[in-house]
């Protein structure tokens, strides 16, 4: 059985899978213009970095749109405006500005007799390209990927990077679904605090997938690689810079670290829009640090005493040295990063 | 302000603070019998090697109180029969079989002339000299480590080994607690999936001591070191083998072989009844593996799919070359540990 689409066109809205109150409940949300998606973004109700993508481009559309600009100056005035509104939602997956700009390339290309109504399509027509662009690019990173997977009987993978943080099957877990077409194995799946991405949205989309899965604390991944229980590590990414570094969910460099340590490969499942070639390194990737209500309450409940400080990063960056392979659209790179990542955009 | 006090010896039953639901809730448990204390340390609400140990001592005791044995014979036909039912409360802390040895050494030794009411005497003499001797030796681990974190501007720990892991200021935590008496400094504490006993419990510990801490999730810690927030880890301890491998709640093998990664020295403190120099290495000792309610579940939430399948090993086994110094009553023990352990224990 499929998921709920998480991102769905209908032409005149959004729906979007409200995915903070997955897997208690299902419900859907209805976005008609560029706040409604801003709040979804920031809040999570949208997730992972291709979906943030996706949804970025609509909501970019949906706020020119409500404006219903005159003249073809006013539709590019908004269309600025707009998109650097929603490129303040989240900091850290660069597939949020990969695809604002790509839209705005479409804005800036438009010749002088354009119309503001042939604009507005236009921009529609970006972001449908973008959303089923991502459902194609998902394929292909999960036929190049799962060849990695042949032979193992368990694989470790973090935070959610399924059908709910795409328009297509996923990255990472695109990957182990493509595989477990084939071979039957394990799949240990990280919880994922604090958001419970792994608990919530991952174990939901491997058990209506039908694959044996055993959720494990991020606390507990380690054993699951010192027990041999699991051959490899797959994960998703938020950004990548230049020479390979990659930023994804808190968790995901220890994670990287302990399986150098234990000889399993580690791998990371990424389309080509996560690449952020005008960055060297994963140095100067943004991190974005979130509320104290996400650590000090736990499924609603107060977990810790009132008053409390935290430290809350989202995000960490996991070294290139640590990274096995970065599966692409294009196939999986290997290192020396700088290298194939430059290749891989035809440089 | 000093917690309230987790194990009190009242005249004639054990008074505990139950751990479960702190710090939401100070609720105090009365033990009077073994199947009480039994239950009391299977479900956590006494926790921490140190504890369970004195528990286990007076558990032992009460147990063979309340049958009333008449002779010295049925004395230790009874005491044997509690002791080996209490060992089954928890596999990993070998503190609770050493207590029991130790109550069980006094109770063979007794001479053929002790009346039982004179064995009981002994029996509770002995649970009483087990529970001040823990209130000592963290005095004495706290005063070894203090130096430890000399001119460090922040500490990371793991799960809770404070006032509520032990009769005393705590080992690990004690240590923190000692050098904070003459210098400021951050604690980094991780919240420790399952159970949340940082959360829970460290956290309330250092914001009644007043000290300044920083409550991260488990998959945060790694940038707490990377950053340099933290210059130095210190943990507890469940039992540790006699070449300084070294049990300990599930996530502190991770961190250990991520703080190695970034030059950050790893401490163990624990008191040498954590040792186990009956087995070489840590591959020899059992991990006990917990339901999966402690991983779906929280405060009676659901956080994962009905039925998803768990892997829940409660603790992990931290090699010994990761281990920077394992503070003890006796001092600091370095590597190689095979020979320092023994000089420990005089041998």
């Amino acid at each position: 059985m499929k998921p709920a689409k998480t991102i769905e066109w209908t032409g005149r809205a959004v729906r979007l899978l409200d995915q903070t109150i997955l897997p208690a409940k299902t419900k859907f949300l209805t976005i008609r213009e560029e706040k409604a998606m801003w709040e979804a973004i920031r809040m999570l109700r949208v997730r992972g970095a291709p979906a943030i993508g996706v949804s970025a481009a609509y909501g970019l559309y949906l706020g020119v749109a409500s404006r219903k600009p005159a003249t073809l100056k006013s539709f590019r005035t908004t269309a600025r405006r707009v998109a650097d509104y929603l490129a303040t939602s989240r900091p850290t997956a660069v597939n949020l500005f990969w695809a604002l700009d790509r839209c705005m390339a479409v804005v800036d290309a438009l010749s002088g007799e354009t119309t503001a109504k042939q604009a507005l399509a236009r921009l529609l027509d970006e972001a449908k390209a973008i959303h089923a662009e991502d459902e194609i690019t998902c394929d292909q990173i999960g036929q190049h990927g799962a060849p990695l997977l042949a032979g193992i009987t368990g694989v470790l993978t973090h935070c959610n990077t399924g059908a709910l943080a795409t328009a297509g099957i996923g990255t990472a877990l695109g990957v182990i679904l493509t595989a477990a077409r084939k071979a039957k194995f394990t799949v240990y799946a990280d919880e994922t605090r604090p958001l419970l991405q792994g608990a919530r949205l991952t174990a939901w989309e491997l058990q209506r997938a039908g694959i044996e899965t055993r959720l494990v604390t991020d606390s507990m991944a380690a054993t699951v690689l010192q027990r041999g229980l699991a051959q490899a590590v797959i994960v998703g990414a938020d950004r990548i810079a230049a020479n390979g570094d990659a930023a994804n969910k808190i968790g995901t460099m220890p994670l990287a670290i302990v399986a150098a340590h234990f000889k399993v490969p580690f791998y990371v499942a990424a389309p080509l829009s996560t690449f952020d070639l005008a960055i060297k390194s994963g140095a100067e990737i943004p991190i974005e640090e979130r509320g104290r209500e996400e650590i000090v309450k736990f499924g609603g409940t107060e977990v810790a005493p009132r008053g409390i400080g935290v430290f809350a990063p989202a995000f960490d960056v996991t070294p290139a040295k640590f990274i096995a392979g970065i599966v692409t659209e294009k196939g999986v790179l290997r290192a020396p990063y700088g290298k194939s990542i430059k290749a891989a955009f035809g440089g």
